[in-house]
């Protein structure tokens, strides 16, 4: 950061430019012991936004029971009405009770979330992999006829703790079914954080074999075993250009082994930035908002940059 | 690694094998505020060959004024008489003193460590570049010709904290020294941990292109910023195939401005073995030596593959 570091220097065979998909708000604070008051949910998603994310994950309007640290989601949205013109701020939807829900407020990005694997669908659903999918059928159909983008999570892409390695072609399958009932974007979840770069390589060619397209690809890595940046790497290689992180690391204990440890998105924008392509974001104004952040849920954050960057000045 | 992860993807452009240079138990316990006791440091390193570990520096020859905490390099190198016929164990000799000492004790292979920059010469050994390459020369001549294999560090070969970027062609100069002089081996240092992979793609292709062949180059990358793995990955797409790393990533505290943030041995083992490179290396018992020792150490491992399948048991 300061002595103009880091240093740029292009590599040709990666893109131009990427989108951040800023989960924070989000996945990160969705996983909080305690719920974080929705004013201080506010200020992040506009500082967030001011620091130059583009696309930020809002809330969920999933039910209040499974998920408290959201269930503030009617009186957050509201509060960021004034960035609606020039950021895309997403909303998770379960159903299409929360579908409805987000609606009535005016969103106007939504994402369903779905497993490759029978073992998560049914522990974090309650249901069978094509139970969800039809659960989610009519979300999709009724997000787009109200003219709303829609991103289909998938989650256990890579490893799953209960079954092991994924065969990519279960990826496959579940994919082409979110891609055919209409979501215009993936988000490819590594959730325990066990895939490595030849895995990363083999899937996203076996999906764009498929018929899926690199632009409506999306990464979603976690750092459990430090392997998210690299990932991301081998990712861009392939010619993705939507990368999910987190604003800090936000998003649960990277100790545990109930997944989680998002990759941070300073250490994203770090190795963006020194690869000379283009975020949008303002790396030091990101900082300032994890340090922030940090703050309001005192503890650290266990982003290596954000830690680096807020001890050397 | 229960249910058989990471899984296993080649990436044909890689190496098929890579040689760890494992320098926990002296770049790690060199940055211990106190000094480990000479049989716990004896004890590490025989679990780190166990663990499959064919290069382990062990110490330093530096006056035990500098480095207090390898103040018992004459009492440790006996106890590890054992390993030399199956393990290499360099140790760091800073000058003709230094040598003397170690080869009275057996020593096959030792490193000298210069720096790319003026700056960090006049820090870390009071001298110019120059004057620190004069220092080395009857050194390596040397050790070469008491039948030691040689490797040169070179520290800040990618940004430095008081001159920001480092240009390849004064590493590229520094290099060509070093190979000249006679050391077999160089290793790239990131000391400050802000290089991101263009970078390293853009110097290794100097140096080959500056006639020091790959298989002579190691890499030694910092985590301070979370980049480690990432250049790791690009450098092994250069054809780098020896990589230094730290158990544990032990080797100071990866906040401080100060550098360190040692690569640890057990995420990089984590994304080697899941592109199905050959290490020879134990995760298993690599990942319980790790353990053991930041028992030792009073503190947990900061290590994210440690953490992870330490918790998951």
């Amino acid at each position: 950061m300061t002595h103009g570091l880091p240093m740029t220097v292009r590599d040709p065979e990666l893109p131009a430019r990427v989108r951040i998909y800023e989960v924070g708000a989000r996945d990160g604070l969705q996983n909080e012991k305690t719920a974080v008051p929705t004013g201080v949910k506010a200020e992040f998603i506009h500082r967030l936004a001011a620091a130059g994310l583009a696309t930020i994950e809002a809330t969920s309007f999933v039910h209040p029971k499974w998920v408290p640290q959201l269930a503030d989601a009617e009186a957050l949205f509201p509060q960021l009405g004034d960035l609606a013109g020039s950021t895309r701020l997403p909303v998770l939807v379960p159903n299409e009770r929360g579908l409805d829900r987000a609606l009535a407020l005016g969103a106007r990005d939504v994402a369903v979330f779905a497993s490759a694997t029978e073992s998560f669908a049914r522990a974090n659903l309650n249901r069978t992999v094509d139970e969800a999918l039809a659960m989610f059928e009519p979300v999709v159909t009724r997000a787009k006829a109200a003219g709303a983008r829609v991103r289909g999570y998938l989650s256990m892409c890579f490893g799953d703790p209960w079954e092991g390695p994924v065969p990519a072609a279960q990826v496959v399958a579940v994919s082409r079914r979110l891609t055919d009932m209409g979501c215009d974007e993936l988000s490819l979840g590594d959730t325990i954080g066990v895939a490595t770069p030849g895995q990363v390589t083999a899937l996203l060619g076996d999906l764009t074999g498929a018929g899926i397209a690199t632009d409506r690809i999306g990464v979603h890595f976690h750092d459990t075993y430090g392997q998210a940046l690299s990932n991301t790497l081998a990712a861009l290689r392939h010619g993705v250009t939507t990368v999910d992180a987190s604003a800090g690391g936000l998003g649960g204990c990277p100790y545990a082994k109930s997944a989680t440890g998002n990759l941070a998105t300073e250490d994203l924008v770090w190795m963006l930035h020194g690869l000379g392509i283009d975020t949008g974001v303002d790396l030091a104004r990101l900082t300032a908002t994890s340090v922030w952040m940090a703050e309001q849920l005192g503890r650290p954050s266990p982003s290596r940059t954000v830690r680096a960057l807020s001890h050397q000045e």
